[in-house]
Order: C-alpha cells, then sequence, then structure tokens
C-alpha cells in the first residue's frame, strides 16, 4: 500500500476502505508516514469529507492504536457524557452521582481546563483532599464499590488521535465534522464505556458557533457510537451564555451542590436533568419520560446528594466543606460590577466571561499555568433580564488579582444592555439520536 | 506572518497576497516552513485554485528564489520554445536554428529524458562531439555570434520550484493548474527570454489528457508570463500520436534533419513551422502569416540548416554526419514489425511507444540509467493508414537488447487495427494568447 494513492483516492472523492484506513493509521501512528503526507491527507478530507463508514473506519482505528480501558464486567450498565466544552459547564458534577445512584456504572475520565473552557478535574480539585489520579485497581474497584470514580486521563488511551490532532492543529485541518467526530470518539470508545451521552454545545462560548454544524457533529458522533457496538444520543445545548451563574473552580463546585440539594428548577439544573434522563434512558433502556422522573425524584430526595458526597469521599475529598460553602469559596479580594445603562441584557459572551475567570487566575492560559481554585466570578443577572443602571451584575473573585480593573474592562465588554427584551433561546436545542 | 493563517485563508477561499505569498515561497525555500504546511497549502490549492493574479505572484516569487539569467543585451529578441513533453517530439531540433536564421536570439536550457518522453539535450549528445555544458560567458558569446546556442540546465534556477514540486510529487498535489503553470514558467522566466512559445501537448502521451485541462494550462501559462513582462503564445497539439515518424535520439536527429533540408509537408514539419511562425510573429511584431511565409523560406532556402550546422559545429559537434545519416543511426540489432490484421489503424498509443524506446536502451526508466543513442523506432504507418495483414508497421533498433520480444509484444498492445477509418485528428488544436 502507498499513502500516495490513498491521498489521491480521497482527493478525487472516493471512499477509503478498512484496509486502507488501518494502513494508515498503524503506519502513522508508528512513524512511517511522513507528516507531509498525512496534512495533505487531512486537506482532502476537510475538502471531500468523508462517509459514515470511513468515519466510523477511522474512529476504530485510533481507538485501538493503544491502550483500552476493559469495562465488560460492568455487564453493559457503564455510562458517561462528554461535553465539547463550554463555560461555567459543571454538568459532571452533577449528572455523574445522580447516575451512579439510579443504577449506572460511571467510570470516567475527565480532563483539566485551557483557555476560556475549564475541566472537571480542575473543579474535584478544589474540594481539599480530592485525588484526580488512581491506579487502574482502585477506580476499577471505586466503580464497582459506590458505581462511580472520576479521574484524570491516564494511560495511552488513542495515541493516533493525540499525534494527528497535533498536525491538524498547526496545517488548519481542525474544522472538519468526521475528523473532530472521529478524534472524540475514538478517546472515548478506547475509555471503555457502553452508554454515552454527548453535550454538544452551540454559540459563543463553544467550539461549534452555529446549530447547523453542531447537529453535524452530532449526528457523525452518535452514528460513530452506533457503529462501533455503542449506545450514544447527543444533546445539542445553548452555550451563547455560560451555564449557571458561577465561572470558576470552587464556585461552580458551590452551584452543583445547590442543583444536588434539590434545587431543580434553575437553567443548569434542567440541562442536566436533560443529560441524566438521557444516560439512564439508555444505561435501562426506558423511555425518557420515565427516566426523567427517576432523575428528578433522586436529585429531591437526596439520593443524588448522597451519592455525591459517597464519591467524594471515597478519592479522598474534605466533604465538611459542603457544611460551610460560604468559606469554601471566599477570596481574598473580590470587586462588584455594575450596570452602565438601564435596559435589558441582550448579550453575554460567554468566551469572553471565560477569559475573565482566566484573568482572575481561575483557569489556564496555557498548559503549564497554576490555578487559584477560588478565583472567578459569580453573575447576578443572565441574558433576557431587566437591569437598572446602577444596578449588581456580577462579583469577581481573586486570592492573587488585587487591582481587577483589566477584567471589570473585560467583563464589560461581554455584557450588552439594550431596550429590546431578547427572545428567549431554548436551552437544548434537540436530541440527536441514531436514526434506526 | 504565520503559515497556519495563510493556509486557512486558501483553505476558506481567499485569495493570497503579495505579502503572503513572498513570504511562503521565501520563508520555504529556506527551510523555515515545515513540508506539512506547504503540502496542506498545496492541496487547499488543488481544491479552491488560484486567481491569475495569485498565480502570476507566485510564479514571481518563485523566479527569484534562485538565479537568474540576464539576456537584457539582447534588446527584447530573445526566444524560447518550451514542450510539456511528448514521445517522438525533436521540435527544438529544428524550430531553434529556424528561429536563429530569423533573427531571433535562441539562449535555451534544455531537459534529458525520463520515463516515455524524451529530452532535447539527449537527442543532442547523440552527435559524436557535441557539448551540452558550456559556461555563462561561452553560451552568451555563441548566443551573440551565431544566435543559438541550447546547453543543460544549470545554475540554481527557481530552487523554490525544485523543493515545491519534489513535496508535491509524494502528496497527490502535482495535478493543479496553477501549481502546474506557475512550476514551469518560474524555471522559464528565471531563463531570462523575452518571447516564449509554449507546447501544450494533448492525448494518450501527453501529461495532459484532455483537451479542456491542456487549454486551462496553456492560458494560465500565458497569463503568466504576460502578468510578469514577456509575451508568451502556446500552442496546443496533438500526442495521441507520436510526433514524427521516429522515436529515439539519433534516429530523431536523423527526422530533424530531413525537416532542415526542406521536407516541410510532414505532420513533424507543419507542427514545427507553426511553432517557428508564433515566436517569429512575437519577436518581429509582425502578423502570423507574415511570419509563416518567412519561416517557410528559411526551411526551403536551406538557410535553417546551414544555421543548425553552424550551431552544431560552435557547439563541437561533428557535423559529417549528416553526410551519412544511415551510418549515424545504424544499431547492432533490428526487427520490424508488421501488421497483425487487415485495416486502419485507429490507435498509437504514443506512451507506450514511448516505453517502447526506452525498453530498447534509447531512453531511461531512471534518473541514472544510460542511454543507447542509436535504439529506439521508426514508424513505418501512422494512425488513419490503411495497413495489410503482414505489412511492415515499424523498425525497432538496439545495440544492447538482442531478443527484442518483449519490445515487439509492447509495441503490438500499443496498435489497434479496425475496420472504420478514424476521424482526422488536428496537428494544432488550437492557438492560446492574452486575451489584451
Amino acid at each position: 500500500m502507498r499513502m500516495y494513492d490513498i491521498i489521491a483516492k480521497k482527493r478525487d472523492g472516493g471512499e477509503l476502505n478498512k484496509q486502507e484506513i488501518d494502513w494508515f493509521i498503524s503506519e502513522y501512528t508508528a512513524d512511517n508516514i511522513p507528516d507531509y503526507q498525512a496534512s495533505a491527507l487531512c486537506m482532502a478530507i476537510f475538502f471531500n469529507g468523508m462517509s459514515e463508514k470511513e468515519t466510523a473506519l477511522l474512529t476504530a482505528a485510533m481507538r485501538d492504536s493503544g491502550d483500552k480501558v476493559d469495562l465488560s464486567c460492568f455487564g453493559g450498565k457503564t455510562a458517561d457524557k462528554h461535553s465539547t466544552g463550554g463555560v461555567g459547564d459543571k454538568t459532571t458534577l452533577i449528572v455523574a452521582p445522580v447516575v451512579a445512584s439510579l443504577g449506572g456504572y460511571v467510570a470516567k475520565m475527565s480532563g483539566r481546563g485551557l483557555g476560556h473552557t475549564g475541566g472537571t478535574v480542575d473543579k474535584l480539585e478544589s474540594i481539599k483532599g480530592f485525588k484526580t489520579t488512581l491506579s487502574s485497581d482502585e477506580f476499577l474497584n471505586q466503580v464497582k464499590n459506590i458505581g462511580i470514580a472520576v479521574i484524570g486521563q491516564s494511560g495511552n488511551l488513542a495515541p493516533a488521535d493525540k499525534k494527528l490532532y497535533a498536525l491538524r492543529d498547526v496545517t488548519a485541518t481542525v474544522n472538519s465534522i468526521p475528523l473532530i467526530a472521529s478524534s472524540i470518539m475514538s478517546k472515548k470508545l478506547a475509555a471503555g464505556t457502553d452508554n454515552i451521552v454527548l453535550d454538544v454545545k452551540v454559540g459563543s462560548g463553544a467550539f461549534m458557533k452555529n446549530l447547523d454544524d453542531a447537529k453535524d457533529l452530532a449526528q457523525a458522533m452518535v452514528d460513530i457510537g452506533y457503529n462501533c457496538g455503542k449506545k450514544v444520543s447527543a444533546l445539542i445545548t445553548n452555550m451563547d451564555v455560560p451555564l449557571g451563574y458561577a465561572i470558576g473552580n470552587a464556585l461552580e463546585v458551590k452551584e452543583a451542590a445547590a442543583v444536588l440539594k434539590g434545587n431543580i428548577n434553575s437553567d443548569l439544573a434542567k440541562v442536566c436533568i436533560a443529560l441524566a434522563s438521557n444516560i439512564i434512558s439508555l444505561v435501562k433502556g426506558i423511555d425518557i419520560n420515565q427516566s426523567e422522573l427517576q432523575v428528578k425524584k433522586a436529585l429531591c430526595d437526596g439520593l443524588a446528594y448522597n451519592k455525591f458526597l459517597e464519591w467524594i469521599t471515597a478519592q479522598g475529598g474534605d466533604v465538611s466543606v459542603f457544611d460551610d460553602l460560604e468559606n469554601f469559596v471566599k477570596a481574598e479580594y473580590n470587586v462588584e460590577v455594575f450596570s452602565e445603562a438601564d435596559g435589558y441584557i441582550t448579550k453575554m459572551d460567554a468566551e469572553k466571561l471565560g477569559i475573565v475567570s482566566v484573568m482572575l487566575g481561575g483557569g489556564r492560559a496555557t498548559k503549564d499555568d497554576e490555578i487559584d481554585f477560588k478565583a472567578g466570578l459569580v453573575l447576578a443577572h443572565k441574558t433576557g433580564d431587566l437591569v437598572k443602571k446602577g444596578e449588581k451584575i456580577a462579583t469577581l473573585y481573586s486570592n492573587t488579582v488585587k487591582d481587577m480593573s483589566k477584567a471589570v474592562a473585560l467583563f464589560n465588554q461581554a455584557i450588552v444592555v439594550g431596550e429590546q427584551k431578547p427572545l428567549d433561546a431554548p436551552l437544548v436545542y434537540e436530541v440527536v439520536t441514531k436514526d434506526v
């Protein structure tokens, strides 16, 4: 087989077969195919796309390029949620214990935050003592015993994807639906979970800026899952505004705790209920209305919150922090930000607000930055709210940035106040399932 | 400037500007841009093309990447002919002395043969003593004194093209009109000639297999020439059959000599007259009918042949070979090939016939092969001729291959004899000029 012929075939609109895709991925991972040929192929894929079959084959080849987690002992009841990344997205902290409390097995690897989006691992580490590194045995035993464990990414999962993504990142070939979908799904599939619900974010704070692209990506990932023998559905959710009111690690843990304690009427709670209901529906093979009732009950009667405390304790976290949440989030410096005009908040740029949190120390601009777990911001109002000039819109927190004037200036750029009340945007645009 | 942004701009259909193209070419030539980014850009160009302006800018940047020949002392009267490569193409041997005999200055660098296509330098070297390497001073002085010199490619002309072509060759990005056009023209422009006639071959023996692509390539190259301040026209000529009857170096020199001696009714002569007339029309700024008369006169009254002998002598060639051409081409072994059926020759695959010549020793399969100058073949009939079973179609010659059975078998594959007389195909499909 020759890489030249594979590039030319895709360039001319052909469909690559299993032999060609497997050969490309194994030889590229083994450094036997030069980057200049791989990047030419990626650009040809950017233009000519990939069929559903090709995309599944590419994903499977990347999944099989490294370690794979074996969760077969859980009898098909393992569950995972994956978000494409947003601002203020603390849903894993809520959804994971809800699912575990209802009989799903959550054996989850999560990421750290980079740039304007946060990461679950950082949020968990804001809880004193919480360990995000467990041995493989510790991880699996905890899942067996209490139904839930969440750790940082470990092992050599999908190294082909890692290498190819780094190349795409510098050759302007990231932005291709089949390549994005196969990249995300190859890692998810290597992590071994049987039931996966994807949270595809769309809007100003998300990678996907428009609904059509988000739907295409969601459908591509759901199709991959089914073609690789997993049950997958995807929710397309709104990321034009941050999710919930808090951005920043401890601040988000505090907000998540409120939902787990039964506050199920907030926007954050509604998105979590939708995600958890879809997962439980897949795990148990039950109707979505039935599973939604179970999820709400788990939140309202304390089942989910108890599972949360059990989980945090199991991984070494000090749950006493939840008895005094004010102290848990108390930062050395804080500044209130006020509306500059009378009117409706018509826009809140989620990406800019994520960057405000980074500026305050709550996120990472580069991979090696240290995080100030108590830094971030809490909104007092969101898009659609009527505010008066001088009314508080948010509070900014930091232990390291005393002069927050630059952060305040960026915050003000992110907010638009106008005369017209904006149309209500849905929290969940659509649920994408496999068309079978 | 960042290469990523240049790739993304072209990927999204943008038009690159002079700063971007100049920066890419100079940094890529200096090894400051990795191949994997350059190949991604080439693939994006394959899909999104380049405007006339971009193509001219790319060509100029590659032209300026290395040495340039200065022919300004010839007052705008320098002339060149460039063929995209064919089988049996000995036109330079005829056109160059015709043009020089009529007052054009031919300061030409030619290539060697590779694969099924031959090269002028090899053909000239079949003449005993002929030197295809001259110093820069010798080269220019000879052009000043007798109006013509033809040497092998020398100097570091358009190194950016050389590097980029090598990359395109292994990344399936050769086949893009703006990239082919800029590659050819960057070298031609660096060679310094003011008036250029391009011979764009189309058909089974040519790189361009269909007329529309050939026209697009021709127009792209003509446009580049004018945008870079040169006078250029292009002839689209037929390469479904070999040009003339001889394929192989000495055999082709012999056939060329016959045209120079005044045999102007053959197909080969007609193509040469068309090429030379277009060159003289550009050089002298005269009507094509006028220049055609001058060209035919030069061939018929011995002016061109005398210039040919003067040129060969000036470069050390032994012109006594032209007194005994039978001996000049006499090879140790020869085999006649006969028609296997009665009927019309409906097809002669020019590429296959070129390969037959290579098999006999008359061409190179790889760059380092030695050439047997007397090897090759001479056709007795061509497409459209009526032949009887057992009638001679060709004679094959070699000094090194005694058993020519494999070559004969391939020859027979290249020839189709059928009942229907094929339609006459034009020798010259079209003359492409700048639309001004």
